[in-house]
């Protein structure tokens, strides 16, 4: 048995069974290896960072790891903007990196660069095997660190060497750390806040963010008067039916400030107090006020279900009844094409369980509004702001739930990224609806132009945030990649597209012309 | 003036005059800058690999740097395999990467991260300025770095707010240091070695690769009887009517090896000692026989020009004519369409002072043999094996010298890790025809996975190697961005569809179906 071989078998030993696949020649061994087996599922893409961003939506939804198999530094580099985006969402993610053989790496030939360097930036955990021996086991202390705390970004560089020469038996499963429990003195803390007579927030992140730890945190606001929020940007929220519902915090910083500007004292489970996206010109980088009480119940590594439920304990909230989401059918959008009728129409048909990933960028920000009250569905957003996470990552949410609707929203400019995960989604024939919101710019940075105080507003600084000259056409992108395509210039086609794609399986895509 | 505008003087001044620019928040300032500017064009892609290919294509046309733009840590990562490719060609690149502002990044914001880390990797020199004062002198200093020797990979990394404060006046142009003139004992000892009998190659690279090198480098091959070579992967070469030319060596190492298993000694001239690509079990990394003599005349930053005139000198071979290649004209391809037709219209119809970027891979292959006695052009190469260099390589080029027609040889495969390049394509109307070769696989690998002894071949591990299902159709990918395209499945239809885009100025795409 050879490394690659003794390497799979521990990977399936210890629950890894999806590879996002982009391997080179210092991957053959190892592609070789996923062949022989029935254990592994291999998902090929024509561009790294699909694997990676496929790797963020599986782990976020399976709860696990899959792999992705890249090839040298290049192929990380791809996928590293996605792995940044996996990294913010505390997603467990494995990385595994073909190298030069061991003694091949002096020579300096064409893809010999610095990996570790290119790795530590986007891993919470680098590591490269230097034997066929020793690689069952990296391989297995690897998927265990990946499955540390909330989820962790684990990458593994395998010298072509190590893969192709004579290895150990498998290593059997090594679980992982589970997450710590919280110490008394952080319950105790928070019920004092609680219990002070001051406004307070409760701030809810990664595990706190849970089903249960919502309608724990609902008990805890109800008896309490705390405001329950979420970050902008969070991992996976079940909203919709029979869900609690939380405040999200705005995006732009003065926004963000001003809602919570009553607030005196913060209370962060699962996630770390909230500062602005970007700094501005003369804004604060801290949402919260000067001189707020600052206190945090659970870190993301934390057990966030077990502190809420000791806090509801310790403040006598067990009584309390969870306020939860009933349904509400308001009816589509009518009257014109806007991101309010198309919020409404998405809302409106949006299936029962539906993972909805979410880059619908400014034109699709309705649609998070619009469906509080929806069907119960899972919502995925883009936590590292690194544009192009929304196509992969809806490939790997599919991929982990094969039973559900993914409803992939997203803007135009972001699409463009990693463009090429249509041709995963078709391969496959994954049930994924992409809407496109084309208003062809970079509408974000138009108005961040603004925010920042940079005054030129003139033709050729515009230009560089124009996407216009020439028009996407995205049916004919989506077509020339396999999966069926139509365009929406009106509410009543768009209506009739989106209750079609929601009632057919497989991949389909929507363009909906906003410009 | 703040930090951003006296950058973009001190740019100006310093011979920068193209920015290849993907920009978000963190850059708003640099784009306000570059708008109110006359003498910086902006070229606007849709994802930073493009930025970074565009670059290296610029400079290795151009001979000096043009500047990305690029947004924190993921879009240098983005950036990175193009960079890598860069830096293996020794392409003289300036990226400019906007960071957080200098307070902010305590905050760990969701677009936090170790960007230094991230650009050692594909970096030369890596420098963050501190304060909007010091950004003028550091900007003078990144570029008078990536000008030096053949050329460098510098880095800039710029807190926002050290572009959007007030700062001092531009700085003036800093001249870069001129390459090193060898040593008179590495001269003598080439010429030594030319004379004592044995059978020797002179391996040709960078500066070693030019017009004039070539030309000396033939009148040494002549005086002594040694072999010129030049590396598999090259930066650039001329070729056609009126230079000289030179074997090239074989990617296969034990193809190599066989090549040159006559040479006992080996004389470098801008390049390193010919190594595998990769390794392979059981097979030599080296190329050359083991005890041959190995001797740099000059290394990559050293004048190679004066370095191959001095030894002329010291043979004796000054009265030597250099065997300047003649125009031939054997007709276009008829008969079938394969490599090997293609590549005789390729080069029958190829048009003076064309430059040919090639990444046409195992299909592509024969384009390049079969022009030898073509039109005079310039032949870049992939260097640093990172596919997806192509395109963006190619609207470099274009750019660089806008009255030559840019001919792009692409496989499938690589052409779609950086496909949004066609869009910049159409909005700059660059003056480049688009050669897909699609056979449908990746055909390197498929022949690697044969080659590295990994032996399953059965249809999961064919299927990780094989991009039919879907098929790709690259007309539809090409006019859903605006790039003009046809399909040629029988040779008349190619030779039709080459002529007809040999004699159009404008981007256009020809999918050749060899599947």
């Amino acid at each position: 048995m050879n490394g690659a071989e003794s390497l799979l078998e521990t990977l399936i030993n210890n629950g890894v069974e999806v590879c996002f696949s982009n391997p080179g020649t210092s991957e053959m061994h190892m592609v070789a290896a996923i062949g022989k087996t029935q254990g592994m599922r291999s998902i090929l893409s024509l561009f790294e960072g699909v694997c990676s961003g496929a790797a963020d939506g599986y782990g976020r939804m399976a709860g696990k790891p899959a792999c992705t198999l890249l090839h040298l530094g290049p192929g990380l580099s791809n996928a590293s903007a996605n792995l940044h985006n996996a990294k913010k969402a505390n997603t467990p993610v494995l990385n595994l990196i073909g190298d030069h053989a061991v003694y091949h790496k002096k020579y300096d030939a064409p893809l010999t660069s610095d990996i570790i360097s290119l790795a530590q930036g986007v891993s919470d955990w680098v590591h490269t095997t230097d034997t066929a021996e020793n690689l069952p086991k990296d391989a297995a202390e690897a998927v265990a660190i990946a499955n540390q705390g909330a989820g962790k970004i684990s990458t593994l560089i395998v010298p072509a060497d190590c893969a192709w020469n004579d290895s150990v038996d498998p290593a059997p499963l090594k679980p992982a750390v589970p997450p710590v429990t919280v110490g008394v003195d952080a319950v105790d803390q928070a019920a004092e806040l609680l219990q002070n007579g001051k406004t307070t927030m409760i701030l809810l992140g990664n595990m706190g963010l849970s089903e249960e730890a919502l309608s724990l945190a609902d008990k805890i606001g109800q008896a309490s008067g705390a405001r329950i929020f979420t970050d902008t940007f969070f991992t996976r929220m079940p909203r919709g039916e029979g869900r609690c519902q939380v405040e999200r915090l705005q995006y732009f910083a003065e926004m963000g400030v001003e809602q919570i500007k009553d607030i005196e004292q913060l209370i962060m489970v699962g996630t770390k107090a909230p500062v602005a996206f970007f700094a501005y010109p003369g804004k604060p980088s801290e949402f919260y006020a000067p001189g707020s009480e600052l206190h945090t119940l659970a870190n993301v590594d934390e057990d966030a279900v077990d502190a809420l439920s000791r806090l509801v304990t310790a403040i006598g909230a067990e009584s309390e009844k969870p306020r939860y989401t009933k349904l509400v059918k308001a009816g589509p959008g009518k009257d014109g094409l806007s991101p309010g009728t198309i919020g409404m129409t998405f809302a409106e048909y949006l299936p029962v369980d539906a993972i909805v990933v979410d880059e619908g960028a400014t034109a699709g920000g309705a649609c998070y509004p619009c469906s509080a009250n929806a069907e119960p569905h899972d919502w995925l957003t883009l936590t590292g702001g690194s544009i192009g996470f929304g196509l992969p990552t809806a490939i790997g949410a599919a991929v982990a739930c094969p039973d559900r609707k993914v409803v992939c929203n997203h803007g135009d400019g972001g699409a463009m990224y990693t463009i090429q995960s249509l041709w995963t989604m078709a391969r496959e024939n994954l049930d994924i609806c992409v809407l496109i919101f084309a208003n062809r710019k970079y509408q974000i940075l138009q108005i961040e132009l603004a925010r920042v105080g940079a005054q030129t507003m003139n033709k050729k600084t515009l230009d560089m945030l124009d996407i216009s000259n020439p028009d996407i056409d995205f049916v004919k992108l989506s077509e020339g990649m396999g999966v069926p395509a139509t365009r929406a210039t009106t509410i009543d086609e768009f209506n009739e597209q989106y209750i079609t794609a929601m009632n057919t399986h497989g991949p389909r895509l929507i363009e909906i012309v906003l410009a």
